[in-house]
């Protein structure tokens, strides 16, 4: 019967993350497994406020199609933005998206045949690998360190793989937490630029900045047209609307906007005119800066957590920003197995599998630090590394 | 150059319309190209009501992110409105989209590999097969008459093309008008059934008849779990929130829900909440039955503007529900240069060949009657029946 699916269907899997996420709505729970921002911290009587001006003033274009390419005051807007983060651009480069997910499939569309190869950070967003194999793409994985993926490993990669596209997520990585350096970025683009490489720079972390110095997009070196560049609202006002935006060439844009025709026909007028209306209404700096005061806080106390509690072997990233940590367990721990035992302790994490793209490790576990409290971050990880300590004398018996 | 992109991009094309719909901004133009609803028939007030309710009672919970099936409420209201129009099915059955042109991305990414045929009508919505021209499908068409698809002619092209599904808007078809008849439906879902067919129904305009006596959908004949059914709020309520929702099998759907992670993650949370707030605070049926009674006043307008002032040798489709009529114009002339001349005189329409997913037609024009007043109806159809006069003439002169 499974006959009747196309080929693609064979290799993409549902996102373990979403799995794992029906179970954390049982309230005794704490969850380090999901990538949620603090919902506490949404801008709810703001966005509330923008709803109404939306409605009264405009309520018929709000609710009416609208261009594919997205409402122009919000192209505008998410333009100045990107300027502002040293991307040289107008609203013409911006097509906006039904949230950062879209534009890794509309790329993938635009870009892959079966067969082709994507070079990717290993471990890397598993909802990228995901959106990946549904154009059939295969996956090779450029080496990384503390500072990133390393670019002197890419002149072999690409002579050997001729791959489409480079996929990067250069600020706090998802799962990592790691930052590419600026030394880095610019070694990445003159390579990419030698071999015409695309590259496909994904920062949805990047104003999630508490700590180190802020380095500037790779997409702000992008003198030749190769950085596609994406960006989206949903860590900084919310997730739940689905608006999200990239940067690109007119040709690279002009394909990614048919074919987003063809995907959704174009991203929710409503929204859209909410978060225009949210920005240009209210001081969302004021916000930002709100949400990374937060984030830092929660991820000092994980760190404390972390060093008092985690039994000796086991290591872990310090991101300067972003939402998410990445733990490294001692040899002979498998991180599927650990999930269980946790579990039955009631604390969630994502085990690191699902995150390669190739040769998974099963001894990695990706926590969350921006959707629990200071309390529960406590008393998370205290349980958390009671289970970790069980794991290591189990795997000592074994 | 154009070799850095997928094969696929090769036949996708801009949509005509969307591009027409650039120029029908300019307001002194009376507008029958484009497919939009009437906007001054919005629940303006009640939507943002709704938008109170939602964000005052769970605001973090409309901003955050959701599951990928779909907001539950929603769920089980959109499966009691499938099961009033006779389609078995309950919550789960569910899988809420982002706009059913989402649902066409899904399944055919789904079902389709390369050079696979799905089976349409001739013409047909041409953004569908703009969507399937992105898995690099071919068409082959199903004759039709008057009343639709011709069942009897089905076997013969299953056997020769072995289709991956057939693809049919049953009611009021977008460009056409036109409505099959039950028993044609009764047929055609046998004959499916016999060869294992999926049957990908598309119904967006069911619910706006203003004539005659409504059809079952044929999924309500659905014993075997072949079709899947599309529906969404985009003509009921407004189109700019994206929300649409399919029914099909648990095979399916669970392959489809996979596919939409990938995709865009889920739908809106807070349109998804909206829409639920709406339709349970506000008498929806009253407000459709209000739409419905608009709309045929309009096509009233129109069939009568067009019987009155049409030169002799045009015809054109008597629809009882829906937003489009569809002209075939006598031989010789041809509608893409005829809408130069129209866009001259100040009235648009779409040239029917796009809509044709073979043997492009040239002499046909899709009009849309739900989104230009009974005033400018009456005054568009006089000018454009001017132009065809002069076509026709210009047409015997060559």
């Amino acid at each position: 019967m499974n006959s009747q699916f196309a080929r693609r269907m064979d290799d993409v899997r549902a996102s373990t993350i979403r799995e794992i996420l029906k179970v954390t709505e049982q309230p005794e729970i704490i969850s380090f497994a999901g990538g949620l921002p603090a919902p506490e911290l949404f801008p709810v009587e703001e966005i509330l406020r923008a709803t109404g001006r939306v409605l009264s003033e405009d309520g018929a274009a709000a609710l009416q199609y609208g261009p594919s390419e997205g409402f122009s005051p919000l192209r505008e807007r998410f333009a100045a933005d990107s300027r502002q983060r040293g991307i040289d651009c107008t609203a013409d480069d911006i097509l906006i998206t039904t949230g950062s997910q879209q534009s890794l499939d509309l790329v993938g569309k635009i870009f892959l045949n079966p067969g082709d190869c994507v070079l990717t950070e290993n471990p890397t967003y598993l909802a990228a690998i995901q959106s990946f194999q549904t154009c059939e793409a295969r996956f090779a994985a450029v080496p990384t360190d503390k500072d990133g993926l390393i670019p002197e490993a890419l002149p072999a990669l690409i002579e050997r793989e001729k791959p489409r596209f480079l996929y990067t997520i250069p600020n706090f990585q998802n799962p990592t937490g790691v930052t590419l350096t600026a030394q880095r970025r610019q070694s990445l683009y003159s390579i990419a630029a030698r071999y015409g490489l695309i590259i496909l720079e994904d920062d949805p972390y990047g104003c999630l900045r508490y700590a180190g110095t802020s380095v500037p997009p790779i997409k702000a070196l992008d003198s030749e047209g190769i950085v596609i560049y994406l960006s989206t609202i949903s860590k900084t006002i919310a997730p739940g609307l689905r608006v999200g935006w990239l940067v690109a060439n007119e040709q690279i844009r002009r394909k990614l906007t048919i074919v987003k025709q063809a995907c959704d026909l174009h991203t929710s007028s409503l929204d859209q005119r909410i978060v225009y209306s949210y920005l240009t209404g209210c001081d969302n700096d004021a916000h930002v800066a709100m949400i990374r005061k937060s984030y830092g806080e929660r991820h000092a106390v994980m760190a404390a957590a972390l060093a008092e509690t985690m039994p000796e072997g086991f290591s872990w990233t310090n991101p300067e920003g972003g939402m998410f940590l990445w733990v490294t367990c001692p040899e002979g721990v498998n991180t599927n197995e650990l999930m269980q035992q946790a579990l039955a302790r009631k604390v969630l994490f994502v085990p690191g599998q699902d995150f390669f793209s190739n040769d998974p490790g099963i001894r990695y576990m990706r926590l969350n630090f921006s959707n629990a409290s200071m309390e529960q971050i406590q008393e998370g990880i205290g349980r958390l590394a009671e289970v970790c300590a069980n794991a290591v004398l189990e795997a000592i018996r074994c």
